[in-house]
């Protein structure tokens, strides 16, 4: 069965880069199967990067080799490395971008090791390399397009067979960007919106170990939500006009999402990453 | 030789969606070929999704899965279905995003059976299931993202071989959009405009049942256009500067088309999806 | 082994008519891999277009097959080819958007023949077609939309086995766009910007045969720029506010590329296309 490899890059549909990269794969294992997350990644937002590979990696099949490319260093002297970790292999610039996916998947019981300080620290149940050996590259290596030079060649020679181990020296610790963790306040939590999606809806790091079953109040932008809904749909008139058809529901991935009926809530209510999100629950009087 | 699954969406390509339901596909039928025809449908412009779906469909070949989801009513008590309908398998939500697709295949003699009061009742050459066996669906499935927790996996199943009445219960009907019929004028016809694509170009509903083999005057938005075109690189000059470039052509699906040579129609005329159009055969004196 | 079809076009990805191509070649060479080069090349565009081909074509495994579809002459007399060259196939409108590829093809040594007033001449080492046979097309074609009836029907019999010489009569030589050529302009170089990328990065047309070994000084839109960088994170802010993290670095092509780090130069200089580049060896006292 041929192997599946997943591209997440900040290089856009404009220019040809990421077709490049295809090229180079399909010269290298004609057999794999290259399939695009996204490639609209801002320019140089790892964190950006690291949100969309942590929705991602999960839904795809074990031995996935996932590349994640957001990288304002390369060519200078950052690491790239490449992992087998949680039952998937990983390539990418050292600089916190497979952070977030590390986490999920320690949270889920599938990694062990744990975060300190801005690494993640392995565990006995996944080995990481820094990409040393140039016998696995493109030559010559180009100053500002490693995704064509290193990433995509080197995710090539796993995809057909090479083992981890032959692609560099043996690393203990790889960097990873930490999500921002919500604070307890009072019987409720604060939060904040980590991510804006192509629909307005406003995604917030507000995920099940805080939410549990309990049904909530939300305070976002100076409004405030009555409970959870069952659906878009749900987000019906009952609160007024100026919020009709705004309403929050527990996300595709876990995670506590404001979202408005047929409409953008991030346009409505003038929010964006970063913006603060409260939660008390719903039987409480106010939120804080 | 493997099965083709089409993918129409309004999920666009700047959130990892779409790559999500690729790895959920992947997962299920390694060997199925995964085709883009559009993410870009505007968010829930369910009539958007089903012109693309149906100047595509009929390019692919037999027993493609085509599968559309632009769906407002995720999560709610709408139905998901799929059907086998001329040679093709579609899996959608039951909202009429297939309506122009089916009635296409019913005016190239290819479908039995009737539109009537907003569905497709279907004739004894088709077969529908309204999706209810959750055992081809992933677990649990989300309240916002059916394109990764239902219909990806259901489709990867039918990729596979899984029979289409073992996905759910048969239906006798479903949901079809209809586009808005031209209406008779004099010797002519009066249309609209029912989509304006990537170039500007304006695409209408006046098709091959109105405009047959004539030639015709073309007004729209005050403009009046003298006849027909065989290319694009014919619209000349000839008419006047205010015009020129200006012209009407039948569009590769068999509709009348008013294009700019090397521009915009759209922004030269301020015209859009609704926009009026009407003809009359380029003998006469008056476009009504 | 599969063959690789790679498409260029200004079809975008909003309408489905990258989509239909794929249908349509996966009807008629399932084997076929299809890669996205781009699809944005700026509507009409054929220099763009040429650009993008040209970046990318090299990378790709022997025998791929090149699609490139910018094509404002659609539906008139303007010829389309298909080639043998270089270790590939092309196929395209004859429009110029091969050009700049094949004179990279011959820089590297790889194809013999001339360039001259317009038209690349081809040597003994490729051949060319007019296509011209209708039995490699879809019926009807139509007016508007040859990628869908002509180019991707010809692209897929390549790939399964038709020879060229099958799809057309023999041609001596394809239009051929050419860059525009930099001037000596005392111990320097006067050149100009040929594409704008997605980081708004510069890339002019200053290549290897300019550059050499030599650090330059490099000035464009008023500013200078004191000498060639390693990587974009050496490009810092050691020339003083206003041009803090401007740089210039030999790019992942081998041309000049003026970048701001973390940002777009295009948007901080006000260039593009055509806006002027010069630059002098870095020991010389002034820029011209």
């Amino acid at each position: 069965v041929s192997t599946v490899i997943s591209l997440t890059t900040d290089f856009g549909q404009v220019d040809a880069f990421v077709g490049i990269m295809k090229g180079v794969i399909a010269g290298i294992e004609p057999r794999a199967r290259v399939v695009d997350l996204t490639h609209a990644i801002p320019p140089q937002d790892v964190a950006a990067g690291a949100f969309a590979l942590a929705t991602a990696y999960r839904y795809f099949p074990p031995e996935t080799i996932h590349v994640a490319i957001v990288d304002p260093g390369v060519g200078s002297r950052r690491r790239a490395v490449a992992l087998e970790a949680g039952g998937y292999r990983w390539v990418a610039p050292d600089n916190g971008v497979l952070g977030y996916a590390l986490a999920d998947l320690a949270r889920a019981g599938r990694l062990q090791g744990r975060w300190r300080a801005g690494y993640w620290h392995l565990g006995a149940d996944a080995q990481a390399v820094e990409l040393t050996d140039p016998g696995y590259w493109l030559a010559p290596v180009s100053r500002t397009f490693h995704g064509r030079d290193v990433f995509a060649p080197v995710a090539a020679h796993l995809a057909r067979g090479v083992p981890l181990a032959a692609l560099g020296r043996p690393l203990a610790r790889v960097r990873a960007l930490a999500l921002p963790r919500p604070r307890r306040v009072g019987r409720g939590w604060r939060g904040q919106v980590i991510h804006v999606d192509r629909f307005g809806n406003l995604i917030t790091n507000l995920g099940a170990a805080e939410l549990g079953d309990v049904d909530w109040r939300v305070r976002v932008a100076a409004r405030e939500i009555a409970g959870l809904s069952a659906s878009y749909a749900d987000m019906d008139a009952d609160m007024g006009a100026e919020l009709a058809g705004l309403g929050a529901i527990v996300d595709s991935s876990g995670y506590l999402e404001i979202a408005l009926r047929d409409g953008s809530a991030a346009a409505r209510l003038g929010a964006t990453v970063g913006t603060r999100v409260a939660v008390v629950p719903s039987h409480s009087e106010t939120v804080s």
